[in-house]
């Protein structure tokens, strides 16, 4: 089965990975990118996901840019010890050819769901403030998109720039409440399964061999990315965050999900946390069980998920 | 080593558990009890707690009442469904010889800790509202306690009430906040350790056979709860949620903990959640770094907290 995809992604390092899969997989239809803020400024991401889709030879993919700040709150500043101030670890970039698309990303994305009905899923990676727009400009795609699959947010496992709160979420608490409550088909790939996923040095070796140019990008910026998790988790490699949603999309029996209901706290010390009420359960109150029903990853079989990755790429 | 407890509780059917504990065992020193509504009204907390000292044969050990709602919110209902209406079951319970010390729970803590100083430990296992109150009183009990350890709040494992929050944080927000982060030798027993201890019909009849008219009550009510967890949790059984904070303090070998930085969320979708920072672990902002390092129970050996808690009363 082909997966007809839009991917919106603020590239980053992990989001590189995550682009050059969805540039390679032969069940992948990449329709386009869209661009946002978050792990760098959104101008950076452009020209980062317009290069990435250059070297993988695949410079007819459109890239449309969004959003540069949070819908409602001042913007985070980008964590440029993580990803490099140019997002790709700080390595010398060859020159970017194409341009981007004339349209907004929230444009970009009505556009092509409504050309497509029933066959368009959304991947989003970084602070979900496009796919927000969109349903601003239409909220009639809740109807028409296939699925909507978020790398962002925790169930039971923490935060990770917040004791509580993922990044994504994090950057964009008032986008992720009305992306993750809209009422589409939508499953949460959140730290619960990509912390469990460790891409070694040996499979980004195997990942540099197979890439040619692009894999000499996509090498050059984990070394960087690598640091970071050694330095600050211990860990000698690094969680592929954003190719877990895709691993999720094309993989799911490596998952265990769970159905229920998603609160995203705006304000407060738990601002960005994604509070989950199972499917059924009774609180004191019935607020927590009141939004749509979604899906959310618990468990995953994450040497399964680094293998395939490695797999995809090599 | 005895250790010199008050214990602060809303009895409440693993409370009278804990409290037969308290009562019974050979290493506690029980200075007093001190009630608050919660799982009952403050006044059937009060004559349940009489009446358990009553039934133990230990009719002078002091019982001052406390707290009738939180600091600050309005009350939610008592659950009868999970303790009865009587806080015991609904069974029929023998008439109160004792009265309760005129003193309010708040006096009664901060002259008991003054008295003693460096030696009395608080123990809370309820809503920590008469802990707040006392600190209200006389902020200096905070140098003079040997140390508090409260039965509440979740880490890891979600929450009971709501998706996040554990029903005695839940209960009194401002006062948990107040009490979590005062600054004295904390150490929280919540759902990530309760959760792990089940206390089966097997122990509940080795504790019914060794209490004599005490453990009729024990019994009678703990049936009422089994209902409870069983229609609630599918298991067979209760979890001693009370009697763990009496564990922790007796048997701290069978539990691992983490030092780290809590604060309580009092307003919002996460109300009553206890945020967890550990200790040198760094966020995106310091704010919830700031609070006291305390302890916080993560894991145990839940079968042998069940076993100690029917040995001591059998």
């Amino acid at each position: 089965m082909t997966h007809s995809i839009i991917f919106d992604t603020d590239p980053g390092v992990d989001d590189a990975q995550a682009i050059a899969i969805a540039l390679r997989h032969p069940e992948i239809e990449l329709l386009g990118m869209t661009t946002t803020y978050g792990n760098v400024d959104v101008e950076v991401a452009t020209k980062n996901a317009l290069l990435l889709a250059q070297l993988a030879g695949r410079g007819e993919v459109p890239v449309a840019q969004g959003a540069a700040a949070p819908m409602v709150k001042a913007r985070h500043a980008p964590p440029a010890h993580i990803h490099g101030a140019n997002g790709l670890g700080d390595i010398a970039l060859p020159e970017v050819q194409g341009k981007a698309d004339p349209r907004s990303a929230a444009q970009f994305i009505v556009d092509t769901v409504n050309a497509r009905p029933g066959e368009v899923t959304l991947v989003a990676v970084g602070p979900v403030g496009n796919l927000a727009a969109a349903l601003q400009l239409d909220p009639g795609i809740i109807d028409r998109v296939k699925g909507v699959v978020i790398m962002g947010g925790s169930i039971r496992e923490g935060g990770n720039v917040t004791p509580v709160a993922e990044a994504n979420m994090f950057n964009d608490p008032d986008a992720a409440s009305r992306v993750l409550t809209a009422g589409w088909p939508l499953t949460l790939v959140g730290l619960d399964v990509t912390h469990r996923c460790v891409l070694t040095p040996a499979h980004m070796a195997r990942i540099e061999a197979g890439q040619g140019e692009l894999g000499k990008v996509l090498a050059g910026s984990y070394a960087f990315y690598r640091d970071f998790y050694h330095e600050f988790l211990g860990i000698d490699g690094c969680c592929p965050h954003d190719s877990c949603a895709l691993a999720w999309l094309l993989r799911p029996e490596l998952f265990t999900t769970a159905r229920g209901h998603l609160t995203v706290a705006t304000e407060g010390d738990a601002e960005g946390q994604t509070i989950f009420a199972p499917e059924g359960r009774g609180f004191i109150e019935a607020r927590w069980s009141r939004t749509p029903v979604v899906e959310v990853c618990l468990k995953v079989d994450g040497e399964a998920v680094s293998d395939w990755i490695a797999d995809v790429l090599a």
